[in-house]
């Protein structure tokens, strides 16, 4: 055996709504293999998880009887093995001590990761994988500070020691894709490369008056159409002002403290850079693949590997 | 001839975006006949309005040649006869000098009415239609304050001595269906009937805190996912929720002086005077007719009528 080469110690699945993505980790929590594939659960037929496992991971299960964490919406009422939420605080330990057991028909024993809730005034938040990219973060020295997830439902959370202490979720990603697509603010938006210009005017004015979307949003439509920003650039102002009072808003209720850290690396999270550099505020990245890092920390404390 | 009933002397139509409304008008202004249907501007094809008007209003046309008066977004880029916009203050006297003649292939002579506009911090504001309504109103004796004029774009319109002095537009109705039929959100709701006690708690999240709707959106679906509030319950707690938002943001934008009349006789209109209301604020209606008024008014000043 060639020590250079860690044998495989777990799988790491994430299943999000839209994709999916799994990991095969090594006993140190090193990556070995990695697989991903637009089959999130919305785009399953007929709850036939176990027929997608098989296809994408087959090749990692024949071989070797491997415990499997999964983590993601998988987990929701409208995945496969509902698990409860957690409350704050929550580390790896807590997360490790809730897995949901669960064997599928090929004898093979899932660990299902729980998600998490916190309680705002106005009404609970929850958040199904996050929990894990946060745990797989401090992996990397990062485990304090504020999270930033850019996405359909943007989640911005406080991590104090590891752990995660609150969060709060903005619905920006989904909005924007509803305006677009089913507003009269989508009729004036032609296709055309990003412009930044337009993207950070949008910014300033989503972040210097939060309170005022509903009303700014007509500008939207308003600016093309008197002239004021070209079609070609609509898009990327409505961007802005959606990130723009996303960042206000966040700023607002969550007391940002510490390092701000933006989970991802693609074009979305280039412009919450980009916003939070508009408001004033530096910010460093992190790889959307500290969620297999999350998956090894979670799957230690709860002694699936050594 | 019987004194007692006035002779035809006037048009007004009112064509939106999505609904159709004309009314034969006497010589003092009083409302002799109407007609109302679904033909908005939306729904002719290949803008055929002539065949609509003939369809609709053929028979009032064809006894006598009247003037013809209309408004509405039938003045758009989308509509018929594209008019300018007229800027702020803007009584009867500025919308009658500024109508837009055409002649239609029968011989009728159409007068259009143009557009307000105004210019804020963030962009330009534009209505169609309402600034006719708004002219109808002070002929009701509503001739000061502040209007609410609740609809897919809903405005609030600051008035002065019968003349508009400034306005804004708040994307609530559009929104609302977006989210309601195109997102996350939708997902969770439920047919029922009207409940009141969810509408005003979405009411006092909004009104609460406005710059945060982007996350009080994601309360829509974490309250009945917890079971806070019942899957029936839920549009009206969005609904709620938004009015409240725009309330809010209207009262903090616009100086809002004088009495508040909220323009419209319709569900719709019953919910933003519960929602001011719950705002600790009273105000009265005005029925959506006075548009014929507003016709009148601008066409009196136009000469078009005695």
């Amino acid at each position: 055996m060639n020590s250079a080469v860690s044998e495989p110690a777990l799988i790491g699945v994430d299943w999000g709504t839209s994709s999916f993505r799994a990991f095969l980790i090594g006993a140190e929590g090193e990556v070995l293999d990695g697989v991903s594939s637009s089959d999130g659960i919305m785009h399953v037929p007929d709850q036939s998880f176990e027929a997608v496992l098989e296809r994408l991971i087959g090749a990692w299960t024949a071989k070797k009887s491997l415990p499997i964490l999964a983590s993601g919406m998988i987990t929701s009422r409208n995945g496969w093995v509902e698990t409860p939420y957690a409350n704050m605080p929550l580390g790896a330990c807590g997360l490790g001590q809730r897995l949901v057991q669960y064997k599928v028909a090929n004898g093979a024993l899932f660990h299902f990761v729980t998600g998490a809730s916190t309680e705002h005034v106005g009404g609970p938040d929850v958040m199904r994988g996050e929990e894990t990219q946060i745990i797989g973060a401090s992996a990397l020295g990062l485990s304090e500070g504020t999270f930033v997830m850019p996405g359909t439902h943007s989640k911005w959370v406080q991590v104090a020691d590891g752990k995660i202490v609150d969060f709060s979720t903005y619905m920006t990603g989904e909005l924007f894709s509803a305006l677009k697509g089913h507003t009269i603010l989508g009729t004036l938006m032609a296709e055309g490369p990003f412009n930044q210009d337009a993207f950070e005017m949008g910014v300033k004015a989503g972040f210097g008056d939060a309170s005022n979307l509903l009303h700014n949003l007509f500008h939207v439509r308003t600016l093309p159409l008197m002239g004021k920003i070209p079609q070609e650039a609509t898009a990327d102002y409505m961007s802005g002002l959606l990130i723009g009072t996303e960042v206000a808003a966040a700023m607002g209720e969550v007391e940002v403290s510490g390092e701000i850290t933006i989970v991802g690396r693609n074009d979305l999270t280039d412009r919450y850079e980009a916003a939070l550099r508009t408001a004033g505020l530096q910010s460093r990245r992190a790889s959307e693949e500290i969620v297999a890092k999350g998956h090894f920390l979670i799957a230690r404390a709860a002694g699936l590997v050594r």
